[in-house]
This record gives C-alpha cells, structure tokens and sequence, in this order.
C-alpha cells in the first residue's frame, strides 16, 4: 500500500468533474490511511513556460541556452527557482503521482505540460530511464475527461486509437471519464463511484507493461537488441504501442494493466 | 504558392538551433515573395494557462467553467482577451503555419501548448473538424529539434515510433532536426541546408494523410462507416497511425507525405 501520493490537479473550477474526481481520490486514499498531498496549479498559478528564470544565479551558457542540461546542472547545485523545488520535494517524497486533468487538443493542459517541463527536469538523463530511471520504484497515472464518447478515440474512431494518443504521456493505467459533461448526473454518479472503488485497490494494481532498459543496445542508438527482437519475432503484436515493430499494436496496453 | 506564413516559436535563445531554424524559414520563405510572421513566444511572454482571465466580461458559467465551452462563446460574442485576438487574427490570415520548437518530454514546450490551448478554441466543434473543419484549406506542420538520435524514435528504439509520438499533434510532414547539439558544426550547417532546399517548395508539397470526415458515421460515434472499413479490410496497414484498425501502421504516415 502506498503511504503517500501526490495529486497534480489542473482545472479552475470546484464545481468541475475533474475536481469532483480529484475529491474522490483525496478522500477514498486519505481513509486508506495515505497521506494526500494536492498540487493544484491554477490556485497555485504555477508558472508554465520553461524559462532562464527557473535558474537562480545565472545560468552557465546563456547565448545558447538548452533547458533541459541547465536545469539538471542547476538541480545539481541546488540552484532552481524555488516552485520547483517545492513540488520536486513533493515529488520525491511520492509513491504515487496521479495527475487529473481535462484533455486539451488530445494532450495535457498547458498548465500541466508546465510541470512535467520544470520540475521533471531534474530526472532527464539519457542512461538513467524508464526501469533505470530515478523514478522506477514509484507508480504515475493519468485521471483526465475527453469531450466526447470512447467511440471517438477507438482505432476505428476518427480521433483514432487512445492507446496511441497516450503513448507519449503515459505512466501507468489511465482513469478515463468519457464525456461525462453530456451525460447524465445519474452517468456522473457512476464514473465517480467506479473511480472510488479502483482506488480502493490503485495502490495494489498491475502496471502496465514497458520494455525494460536492458532491452536496448545503448551503443547501437537504443535500438532493439537482436535477440530481444528474435524471442518476439514469432508475436502476432509488437511489444508495445511505440515499439510496434511493424506489427499490430498490442491491444489496450496503453490504458489497461496486463494481468 | 502560399503567400502568407506564420511561424509560431518557441526557444529563448537567439543562439539556438531553432533560432537558425526559424532564421532560415524567414529568409528563405520572404525570398520567395511570401509575408512571414513570426510569433516569438517567449519573447512575447505569451501566457501559457487557459484561464477565466482569457474571456472579458464574465463567463457564463463560473461554476462549472468548462474552458472550450467558454472561450468558443465567446470568440462568437468578440469577448477574447486581446493576446488571443490577435494571435487569431494572425491565424486567419495565414496560408501556412510553422511551428518551431525544441521537443520537451515528447511534444511541444508548455509555452506552445499554450498557444494551442488559447488560440484554437474558436475552431473548436464536433461537427466541424477535418476536412470539414474551419481550418481545411490551411497548411500546418511541425518543426522541431530532438536531443536523441532517430534511432531513439523508431519502431525498435527505446522511445518508441516518432510516427506514434507525433500522432496527436501532426498536421503536415514534419521537419525533424534529429539531436543537432550532439553533431558537428558542419552537421548542424548541413541540417539547415537541407531545411532550406525543403523550404523552396514547402507549400507546393503533398500533404500527409488523414481520413476525411465523410469516412466516420457522426450518428455512431464517429466510427468508421462500414463500407469504409470493407474496402480497407484487405489492406495490409491500417489507414492512418490512429485508425490503425487493429493492422500494422502505415509506415512513416506522420513524418512524410504520401507520394
């Protein structure tokens, strides 16, 4: 069971699904004995650009400025603005991060995109990812509402397949509320109370499945390593939804456990 | 030939690879008898956040504040914060839109997600998008630096097919830049020259493939009309990266267009 989670909240309202789910999850894990931590962005009005103003006391190539190695360089020295540092603290401290959101444009607020920009900076780092990664032993999940049905993003909707919208944002399975603005209070209801009883049990859940680091070659570009590629030449599916090998996508893997 | 471009950039440094990116877009489309506007995000601290604050006069409904519904009744009634008006005035005119960029955690830097958030909300609608939408005789594509090799992106690589990162964002074949901080100067030098022969013909190229909005049932959830899914059926890919229908992806169908 994890002990404490940190829930990073991006909608104005109070009045919204969103915080409605977020309220679910603070109270069902809070009776869980967990400790609830809430980054709400827009009451914090966390500052969403990336900018040379994360770093305090210059930053050491100015006229060509990269974000990514002055933040982890500044990290390093402890010479980051203090927002980030607050909710890197927060961070660290967590064994589960969820983040719930309205979807924008089939991705995360800008607001939210603001967070994982600044404060994941300190974790960037080509050798050290995913199951190497600082990251590795806590759990992440998206919790966000889309504006239309589940038809719609299905790999023969016309938004297509949700498993490859979430690809680039992903952690661990998702809590989707389909539309829940065009439906019923009785259909709102519902979403949250089968929200409440997942989180009865989040903590416990299967992850969904990533390739391991050691699947790689980091001298050949992070490719495949051969024999890696051999064992699942024979699969009808690729090993996940990014890392298809040109074969169909294994089926949900980006929005279900695999058990 | 399009006459009027608009480039939306993001990077804070005048030294950067994108800087001499977006440099070279600006000379070489003006050469070409075009109007080139740029909008410097950073440069205009653009306001990230979609918030209340972008609709003057009160929202119509501050408890439940649902931001797309908001901002689209109010791009009707004129009532849009002046940065947005003027971005969308820019957008209305332009015949190409660039977006310029430094990829942050596999998409656009929170400043850009921003412009998106803010700046497309009038085009908003479920019945309008597409090849219907209000934005289907404009071009659009993505320009962007990485700080990986390609292999990193393919469909064997650690990070997974670029085609399935750029999915949710893609309009028009994009311009990869792949990791030019690591390379030579004469790399970089070469990465440009190659933008700039591209940029030559830019607006005369095919665009990539999408399916139009006559494929979907709107009456069924948008999915694909049956006879459209039986004329795909014995195809051997799906028929885009999303609507994959359960078959290989296309290959290279969001980085290149189809020829």
């Amino acid at each position: 069971m994890a002990k404490k989670v940190l829930i990073v909240y991006a909608h104005e309202s109070p009045a919204s699904f969103n915080a409605a789910a977020k309220d679910a999850a603070v109270a069902s894990l809070t009776a869980q004995g967990c400790t609830v931590e809430v980054s709400d962005l827009y009451a914090m009005k966390f500052k969403a650009a990336a900018t040379t103003e994360d770093i305090t006391g210059g930053v050491k190539d100015a006229e060509n400025f990269c974000y990514a190695k002055e933040i982890k360089l500044a990290s390093e020295e402890g010479r980051l603005a203090e927002d980030i540092k607050k909710e890197q603290e927060k961070l660290k401290e967590a064994d589960l991060v969820i983040f719930q959101f309205p979807m924008y444009w089939s991705s995360v607020p800008a607001i939210m995109k603001g967070w994982m920009d600044r404060v994941l900076g300190f974790a960037y780092a080509q050798e050290k990812r995913y199951s190497e990664g600082i990251f590795k032993d806590k759990k992440a999940m998206l919790s966000f509402t889309t504006d239309c049905p589940e038809s719609v993003y299905s790999d023969t909707g016309i938004n297509g397949d949700i498993n490859v919208t979430l690809w680039p944002l992903q952690v661990f399975a998702p809590q989707i509320f389909w539309d829940p603005a065009t439906g019923s209070p009785e259909s709102r209801s519902s979403m949250l109370e089968g929200w409440r009883t997942r989180l009865q049990n989040l903590c416990g859940e299967a992850t969904m499945y990533f390739a391991p680091l050691d699947y790689f070659d980091k001298e050949k570009g992070f490719l495949l390593k051969p024999e890696v590629k051999e064992k699942y030449a024979s699969k009808e599916c690729g090993l996940t939804v990014g890392i298809h090998m040109g074969k169909p996508l294994p089926a949900n893997s980006q929005t279900k456990a695999r058990v």
